[in-house]
């Protein structure tokens, strides 16, 4: 079944201000219609309504005129001249009228786009054009000689230039003005010419009264080759389909409304095959009332006819609607689905089987890995993502600073950014995935120091032998292909994890920016602040941390306010040393560059989604609205001057504590104790659970299918590169590095693609994201580099990074599921939006499903920021995917399919193949032909299947079942 | 032709859970549709989309049906027994299957409501129903049998409580559960019963598919009086239409879609039309033919059947679709128009004869304008309008103070306000106008108070014959009739005065918050800040205002700092006082309060267009929201207790200088200088001038007809209040308050009314403004007594005012149409929204208009903030009209009526004559029936016309010339 994909023109006959007959265009269709308005600009593109009326009209009009549907290609000159012998033998037309017709069928042709064009007509001047209409004829005849034919050839105009003859009214002026030397593409709409699909031909649609006839005229051609008729198209696209319709003047506006049915018609696919395929007036009658049967019918007291539709986020496929033209029943389909059939998670069996496959399909896209990333889209991503993996490494740098009385600092957590962030990025799985210091780790870390302190024991080099039993661990579970258990983590999940790491981000971006009022703190009484610079009183000294340079980030985080003996007892590093508690104007200020950085930000990301300026410029402005507002805020912030904490980067590479190197040798560092090797295993057993959930949830949420990536994970790798990377960074005393699962979302969402939309009206699609190792490596390169810009960096305010911190969390925060669901419950029932899983599953069986989540939520968070506890939290986590596992017993099956994914194995019996959108069930049914042959009776129109279509049908149905059936026996 | 609104239910035959068949309601309709969803809740309301081939079904089964148009009422039990009586005789039921006929039609019924009430049904546990059918029968048999006849007449359910037996099965628990003494109404959905519109009928449709019958039974019943079949309605609403469709199984799909179109065409008020009309078969095939031809298709390939679409924002009436059906041309109509036609503008030419007649208009509703105010919503708008208007009052007053040696200052403005607003609110024309101090008043009265002391005149007194001489200008102006001029006030001026007036507000929103860091300073360096306190630095005085209390407004607002010299130079009142320059904390304290107080507000009212929370809670918190807002920061700005700037009112009630008295004789003030009567003319011509252009141009923007206001206005009463105010305040030597253009606009917004939506999915619409005298008084009333509870009011940091005039300024500005043509400027044009001038006005020339008027912004806004040229400021405002009326030459007649209004007499030529939405020639041709001897053959369709609409058009059109004519020749 072939056919080309259709652009339908509408011209109507049209008397300009000069009282001249013209051409003018009225309408175009690629899919959707633009019509012109009476301002004369192009519509929105919109859904082309039409009544039941006009289809009638139309039926009359191909049953009583001329029909050709296998016309050789021809000039226009010579087609014309045909047509209008063939209306004198058909009695259509009187023999006195022959000239005038082929008068009115030579008129010039006035495009749209040569208005916007001609700005005579915007200031009022009206349109040249010949009196002599003869002329008209002559030019056009010679015009098409010279372009029939080729459609692909641009002839050029100068050929002809002569015609163009300098006649003192300037004859069509407007058809060839600036003739010389320029290709007939030049006259045409090349902006709208892009937009064309590929191998489009065109429909002309011409419509017009006239005096002299006294009944209509319709004339309907199918070209067995398209014809080059470029002067009478706005495109150079050769024309497949010719319709005329003339009739005496009176009824406009019933000619206008039956090229209008007609040329929606032409834009409409099925139509268009059946078109193709039609061989007499008998078929084209048919494909009209096939057209009907399958339009959908608005009631008119409900509508009013002067909306117009926007175009809808999809329309159904050719493929779709064949089947549906027969079984015309349509489901709304579940979710996409978990993980079950993603085939990095198959279970080999063999030895290091999974590990091997992954590497396999990884050296696949390697290449491009790198190739893709040339794309301007990289860069905005590389600096947001700097900034938003460097700011946390900083501040948990300091954090573990102080867990671990400086063994590890900020410049221990740089290297391991360095280190693990290249290595990950080049050599992992999934290279979309952002490794980071996670909270769970920080509290670990703690943990550890204060065990190791209280039985004096060496804490950096007990955590060698832990780290290296972690490397151990996960190296054993990739070779062992273990990560396949991740298929049994599924939405529940990982939306429950995502939401608690976004959460988190928030609580502590606002946590973090109130600190600020800590060590700077605002006083209400300037008189009394005046006099802390001259007392010696106590609450102006302060603990504070000198042996390395100065780092305010510590001072922030210093929670509370130590005394001189409490200080002492800190040891080395620390000193009672005065300074003045108040430090006016800077925390409000700071707070203010909080909330004008946060306004700022969203406004971006609100501006991408408006309807101002061109969309290639809101592009990059949102793309690089991070960038952006981090440059006006430290401009502003400079501007007033205040002391604000800025990021502080340390300037210098060296340990955080000068004598303990770099190298960790265990044995020496803990000399005598070797049980500790042993001892090593249970804390070991434990982080290696925290990093398995950690690093596989975080991999799951990226890979997930709504993300259309089409290079796939790599599980088993991904696991492999974080415990070679956590065997070096415990040798070298470094914090280990697990996947982000904030940072990689905003990864994941930086690098999104979406379709350059070519149908007019048709709404950009998400078509991917821009996979590659590029940006991850080049981040952390740069992460790496950061200590020889400190002096630049330290421009950049705390709380302008902490409002994009709170930035990052809300962002992937509102596109998740459980978010809108969390939202239901505030909502009441009837003010509800018309989601999918709420047409199919009870509200009460919806909340109680969020409440799960919730309480879930709560306990994970509590766990998490309860420092008591917060050992268990991995086993916690652990915990969601049995909890998931019960949920089966409360919930059905279709339940969970709506508002989660089915676990792998349990929803076999039952499960629904889906084909596209339309379930294989029906497909069967539809191929036997069971549910066609109760088919409705439709003795009002003349019903005509197409076999080939039956055909494509069964050939789908199989291929289908076959790939189906495949990856289950796999 | 007399018929009623219809509430259609579709009931479906359904197997439940224990395998028994019942009736259960399945979808519902007034106007729009609700389907019960897969997962039990009803869907949102939308648009019923059917399918040609569903409509094509129906016709089928209505042809071959059993119809039967005028059957008399009668119980459910007779009625099936007559209709299964028939099917035999027709020959469409065999003998032997007449009991399970009967048997199906007395299953028990179901309604969707009950599910809702049911909680057995939720936690999974089935309904229980007999298994004995007879049952059935004999109960609906004895309920009907008691019902009968009487739709308005609630039986008690008890009369037949015997019937239920205490069966061991619990038969028909659902139907009569809770029988004892409660009337049947109760069973049934009270919730849902109240938005059936009154006089309401129901058309029963009943489809279902069953074992015994080898082909479709179809039996459409029309009664000549409704029935009672209260026990198959979810409401007790008497039944009219009553559609049954079953067949043999197999094709449940196919009756499903036949009973939904049915129920889709009763609900179209022509159908019913023609329906209820209908005498034989024939006519009921007609109204299906005529709602086809009216619907509106969508073409299958450009839209997804699973979408459904919303309740437009308005559908076509009864009459336009009636006048449709013939003519079948639409247009978009231009804008509402201007002033011309408003009955308060006519010219009368007798003496006094505006005001006579304003006076007597008012008096009519001058009771309704006190009883209209019992209403909750006038609570929040006084609280809202309260602080909206004391903030400007002392904050001007502050200023006044300034400019006029104290001559006039706070507790001036507070009594102005107290006088002009009280007597304003409760005797001008239109009471919605709120009076304020302009900026325009002030800079008049500074450059006065300058002259007059550079000539040795007494201010007061020469500003009292101004004032009188004010007063008679606009005396003789509203008795000569001369505001009949505002007529030639447009959308241009208003829009262009509106925009200026509210920009000038968020100007000055931001300059007065930033002011405060004058006052407030804060320092980079806190250590110098410290020092200031010990040395005696001249940076540390301040030139301070003492001899009232002392007051910071004055304090804010006082923009440079003097030197001791200038002080002493200001005189008496000013002394040279040490006070620190440096006062931390509070001016970034402020921001982060105006910062806060903005988005707070503007999320209430955010919240209030969002689907959280019921819709009552939502209105009465966006009501609340300045209030509640106010108060939240109150709250907070107190915990952080800065001594940030708060609203101070004069606690005493006496002039701002004492020995002014409240007295002003102008004789003796300027004692001997006579002359000063006259030379108080041209001064007092221009502020004539402006007094008016300011008063006015808010008085027609109040009275816009996008407003919907109900008891007009009265200009010439307007200004001749105003007139009376301004003598009074000229004696006493108060300032002049005019009409405020932002205030009065948030008045009218705050107390907009919207529908009570009735028909479920219809968005509720502005219908009007509560217009009353209340709201002004008691606001006025409230501003003279704040005097006593200054202690309170001084707990208002100014910073949260300033926000609330910020947000003030922005929300009228939204609703301009020139704001959003400005928007305009910045879009490309095809983002642009589809907006009626768009689609009729050439893009250049809206934006030629848009820039027009921008220039004419540009320059209005440098005369008012200019201080030198201001007092030319009123004549640049009525230059604008000139203006206007220049643009006529410019534009067309066309572009103008899109994009502004017509001015009165210039259209009189081409005027097209409103008749709702379609202009009257294409009605005259309607009646005629040009247009339709011209129509579209409809050879395909049955075409029947309807005598009686054509004379209703016909009555429609003459009634509507009338009035139009009427008016005209007023």
């Amino acid at each position: 079944m072939k056919s080309y994909p259709l652009f339908c023109q509408l011209s109507e006959l049209h008397t300009n201000r000069e009282n001249e007959l013209v051409w003018k265009e009225s309408a175009r269709w690629i899919k959707f219609v633009e019509v012109v308005e009476d301002s004369g600009r192009w519509s929105k593109p919109h859904v082309a309504t039409i009544s039941i009326l006009s289809i009638i009209d139309l039926k009359n009009i191909l049953s009583n005129g001329l029909v050709y549907l296998n016309l050789k290609s021809k000039p226009f000159k010579y087609f014309v001249d045909e047509l209008v012998e063939n209306m004198v033998k058909e009695n259509m037309l009187n023999d006195d009228n022959v000239m005038e017709m082929k008068k009115i069928l030579f008129l010039p042709h006035y495009q749209q786009y040569q208005k916007d064009f001609d700005d005579q007509l915007i200031v009022g001047e009206t349109l040249k054009i010949s009196k002599k209409k003869n002329k008209s004829e002559e030019i056009l005849e010679k015009n098409d000689l010279i372009n029939n034919g080729d459609e692909n050839k641009f002839v050029f105009e100068d050929e002809f230039e002569s015609t163009v003859e300098a006649d003192d009214d300037e004859a069509y002026s407007i058809d060839f003005r600036s003739v010389d030397n320029f290709p007939i593409f030049d006259f045409k709409n090349k902006h709208f010419f892009k937009k064309i699909p590929d191998g489009s031909k065109t429909a002309n649609i011409l419509i017009g009264q006239v005096d002299f006839l006294k009944h209509e005229i319709g004339v309907f051609v199918k070209f067995s080759e398209p014809s080059s008729f470029y002067n009478i198209t706005e495109v150079p696209v050769s024309t497949k389909y010719f319709f005329l319709l003339l009739g005496p003047k009176g009824s406009m506006y019933k000619y206008h409304r039956a090229g209008f049915s007609l040329a929606t018609m032409l834009s409409d696919e099925l139509f268009q095959n059946d078109l193709h395929e039609a061989q007499d007036r008998k078929d084209v009658i048919t494909a009209v009332d096939d057209f009907l049967e399958q339009s959908t019918v608005i009631p008119p007291g409900q509508w009013d006819t002067s909306i117009r539709l926007e175009p809808p986020d999809r329309t159904p496929s050719k493929e779709e609607r064949l089947i549906l033209r027969m079984i015309k029943v349509k489901k709304d389909k579940p979710h996409f689905g978990g993980h079950e059939d993603d085939p990095c998670l198959k279970r080999t069996g063999r030895f290091c089987g999974g590990l091997i496959d992954d590497i396999k399909r990884k050296k696949r896209w390697y290449l491009s890995d790198f190739k893709d990333a040339f794309s301007f889209q990289c860069f905005p991503a590389i600096a947001f993502l700097y900034f938003a993996c460097l700011a946390p490494i900083i501040t948990f740098g300091g954090l573990l600073g102080f867990a671990t009385d400086n063994y590890m600092g900020t410049i221990e957590s740089l290297l391991s950014g360095l280190i693990c962030g290249v290595l990950f990025s080049l050599f992992a799985g999934q290279p979309m995935t952002i490794l980071g210091s996670t909270g769970p780790v920080l509290i670990f870390e703690t943990i550890l120091n204060t065990f190791s302190k209280s039985y004096g024991i060496d804490y950096i080099g007990f955590r060698c032998w832990i780290g290296l039993w972690i490397s151990l661990f996960l190296i054993l579970i990739s070779i062992t292909d273990l990560s396949f258990l991740v298929k049994y983590i599924t939405r529940f999940t990982e939306e429950l994890f995502a939401m608690l790491i976004a959460f988190i981000f928030v609580i502590e971006s606002v946590d973090k920016l109130l600190k600020i009022r800590k060590s700077h703190r605002f006083t209400s009484n300037p008189y009394l602040y005046a006099n802390e610079f001259n007392e010696n009183s106590t609450s102006c000294f302060r603990c504070l941390h000198v042996n390395s340079t100065f780092d305010p980030n510590i001072f922030i985080l210093n929670e509370s306010v130590y005394t001189e003996k409490q200080c002492e007892h800190f040891g080395k590093g620390y000193i009672f040393q005065r300074e003045c508690q108040h430090i006016p104007d800077v925390f409000f200020f700071s707070v203010i560059l909080y909330l004008l950085t946060f306004l700022m930000v969203i406004s971006f990301r609100y501006l991408k989604f408006s309807s101002f300026f061109s969309s290639t410029f809101r592009t990059i402005l949102s793309n690089f609205s991070v960038v952006i507002t981090i440059l006006i805020m430290v401009f502003f912030d400079n501007i007033i001057g205040l002391d604000t904490p800025k990021l502080h980067v340390p300037s210098e590479f060296h340990p955080t504590i000068p004598d303990r190197g770099w190298f960790i040798n265990p044995l020496e560092r803990n000399e005598g104790k070797y049980w500790l090797v042993f001892a090593a295993l249970p804390p070991a057993f434990l982080a290696t659970i925290l990093i398995f959930m950690d690093q596989h949830i975080t991999a799951v949420i990226v890979n997930r299918k709504e993300n259309k990536l089409k290079k796939s994970g790599g599980y088993h790798l991904d696991l492999f590169i974080c415990a070679i990377c956590i065997g070096i960074n415990s040798v070298f005393g470094l914090p280990w590095f697990v996947a982000a699962t904030v940072l990689s979302m905003n990864h994941v969402i930086a690098l999104r693609k979406t379709s350059e939309s070519t149908v007019p009206g048709e709404a950009p699609k998400l078509i991917g994201v821009m996979e590659q190792r590029v940006t991850g490596t080049v981040v952390f390169l740069l992460i790496g580099c950061s200590i020889f810009i400190t002096e630049i960096l330290s421009y950049i305010p705390m709380a302008v990074l902490y409002a994009i911190f709170m930035y990052m969390g809300v962002t992937p925060m509102g596109e998740l599921e459980f978010f809108q669901r969390i939202q239901l419950l505030l909502m009441p029932k009837k003010h509800q939006p018309d989601l999918v899983y709420l047409r199919h599953v009870r509200l009460s069986r919806v909340h109680l499903f969020t409440i799960i989540q919730l309480i879930c939520l709560v306990i994970l968070f509590i766990l998490k920021m309860n420092k008591k506890v917060s050992i268990t939290f991995p086993l916690m986590v652990l915990a969601l995917v049995f909890i998931r596992y019960a949920l089966s017993y409360f919930f059905t099956e279709k339940e969970l399919s709506y508002l989660d994914d089915i676990l792998p194995g349990t929803g076999k019996k039952k499960k629904v193949l889906n084909v596209g959108e339309v379930n294989i069930d029906i497909l069967e049914q539809a191929r036997k032909g069971s549910i066609w042959r109760k088919g409705p009776n439709r003795a009002d129109l003349t019903v005509r299947r197409n076999s080939v279509n039956m055909n494509q049908i069964v050939e789908l149905i199989e291929s289908k079942k076959a790939s189906l059936l495949k990856s289950e026996t796999n």
